[in-house]
């Protein structure tokens, strides 16, 4: 494998110094970040994850801050998602579509106040769109980029960890809601999500001053729960369905091929861009869409770009991340499949970049 | 150093396979895409490139297309700098800003007709911008990312390595004009242009089908000539003061900070997004604007964050860019200085991530 060459233009984060002193191995860029994607191996780091607590450098979810009377009003232009219901103290994953009703990204919206929210971005500069948007129809709200840092704290020890430096009502936080939480006299928000499924917080870091004590602290609580520095796992992220914009969809996707219909209320989205195309899709259905796909053989090799499904010599779809699975002894990959073979179960041909394999399109995931 | 993972969402080109078959060590990500880094080493490469001649995949300078009657429109709304005079087969430096002036792209806009423009991009989803001005305002103009890939012939030998392959008339082509070229039946925009003070081209690759073959036949063609696999050059692109978005400007500086004021034509850019903003900045002249800085002593370490520029207890100014000369032999930097502090021989202190460096401001780069 190549080495990343180092760069200004490739950010470092307020938390590098915890990873770098951790012995990172492997980056990639995620939002012109620095995002680490092993220690000590992929597959090591995975095991680990399902067992303990691990502290992860995502500070390349960066913010999108909206501010002011039109905040609200511009977030629901955004997005095809109802947020009428959205109370602040939640968190929302929402769908960012353009005017064709494409994926612009797939972020997360924390609603602090009526006038004031974050979107948690996922890797596209959708702060460039939010801000045309609101030039274009010149709403009154301020738009920028704050010196805010996720740090998730991910893994089955998660809770106790966290109740350590954060206090026992930190258990008590919901799914997809967040609370305020002190550190070092700061007032946090402190979120139970993050992007795996063995459970955790994310805390947004406000201030990069405070991401090496808050890092350090987390570090020192957890030593008896064998806490280490970790990050999005390639493996356990695949199994769990997690999507990953840029690998898994583009602007080419409309929400509906993504499977993120359920977080699309067309219909009562009023003011959403692209809703016209959206209502066309939601009445016909999409005709590809998102499906896991099981990949028979040893271990494929790293999925570093498109590989085509084939049923005989018909393309009908395409895997786009992959990885072999030591818990589900296969290989784990998500897909964009056509309608007429995305049943659970059809067999399939997956041409990776070292050959054709057979594989089984599945409805669910694995975990 | 650590690794670069692989992944789709971290783009391959369409010259990948020549790239790799070329030993490429190095990369970097930029929008979104792989952007070598080196092949031999740094140092090597640069030699080479002052004396021979390397093609250089920069797919990763993506063209956003603006198509339709309104496209002229849009392309004046997005720079300060006058467009009226400019004639298809041109291209132009422009700086793209946002409402206050602040800095989201410095690419070349390619006017192929009067309602088809590319703008040729740094690394920013300038596209996002681009569309929600569009949308906004309710231009009639079609914009997307076409399948268009530069590939660049950079350094001495490039007149003679580009005429083997696309005839004697592409010597003729002057400085940032461009002709149409034909290539296995095909025709592309050769520019001559490249992000290298050593003279050359770039090719506009319309059709991913016609990379390779393109690549090979350089290859072939320049054997003779010392022809390699080449990218832009960490040391030979700071010698000459060219400046990389991300690395040396973001969007909280305006085009006079990064001295591109002489591309701003501010009063009669009637349209332009900014033009209130950046009429104030004409006004009043920045203070602080990009400049050489001469690092003393041995090699400084990888320039990846910004170093403070100091003088005194007081910080004035910030280096971004910087790398060892082995022509000049001394370390050449890029820098943002403030107008205390910016006359040339003025003597500062650069606080790289590795100790406190004497350096001097320079007026003038040094190639």
């Amino acid at each position: 494998m190549p080495l990343i060459s180092p760069s200004r233009r490739l950010r470092r984060t307020p938390f590098s110094e915890g990873v770098e002193a951790a012995g990172v191995k492997g980056y990639t860029v995620y939002n012109h970040m620095l995002l680490p994607t092993f220690f000590a191996s992929v597959e090591e780091d995975y095991h680990h994850l399902k067992e303990a607590v691990q502290v992860w450098d995502v500070a390349c979810e960066r913010q999108v801050e909206l501010r002011g009377p039109d905040a609200a009003r511009l977030m629901q232009m955004l997005t095809p998602r109802d947020l009428r219901g959205m109370l602040p103290g939640r968190c929302f994953y929402v769908p960012i579509v353009d005017e064709t009703g494409g994926m612009l990204n797939d972020p997360v919206a924390v609603k602090l106040a009526e006038d004031r929210w974050w979107i948690s971005i996922a890797d596209s500069d959708l702060m460039f769109w939010v801000k045309g948007i609101a030039s274009g129809y010149r709403l009154d709200v301020l738009i920028d980029e704050p010196d805010v840092s996720p740090l998730a704290v991910q893994g089955p020890r998660s809770d106790d960890l966290m109740a350590r430096v954060f206090g026992e009502a930190v258990r008590d936080i919901k799914f997809f809601r967040f609370g305020m939480f002190d550190f070092q006299g700061r007032s946090l928000v402190v979120a139970r999500s993050g992007y795996s499924k063995q459970g955790g917080f994310e805390i947004y870091v406000e201030g990069s001053d405070l991401g090496m004590p808050l890092w350090n602290a987390l570090m020192e609580a957890g030593r008896d729960l064998d806490v280490r520095a970790g990050c999005p796992n390639g493996i356990e992220r695949v199994e769990g369905g997690l999507l990953s914009y840029g690998n898994d969809m583009t602007d080419d996707n409309t929400p509906h091929e993504c499977g993120l219909g359920r977080f699309c209320d067309t219909q009562t989205a009023i003011g959403c861009m692209g809703r016209d195309a959206l209502l066309r899709v939601a009445k016909e259905g999409p005709v590809q869409q998102i499906r896991a796909i099981d990949i028979g053989g040893a271990a494929v090799p790293p999925c570093d770009r498109a590989w085509p499904i084939m049923s005989g010599t018909k393309k009908i779809g395409q895997v786009t991340s992959a990885a072999w699975s030591p818990d589900f002894k296969t290989n784990v990959a998500i897909g964009m499949v056509r309608m007429t073979h995305w049943d659970d179960g059809t067999s399939v041909r997956v041409e990776t970049s070292q050959g054709p394999r057979d594989a089984v399109v599945r409805e669910a995931f694995w975990a």
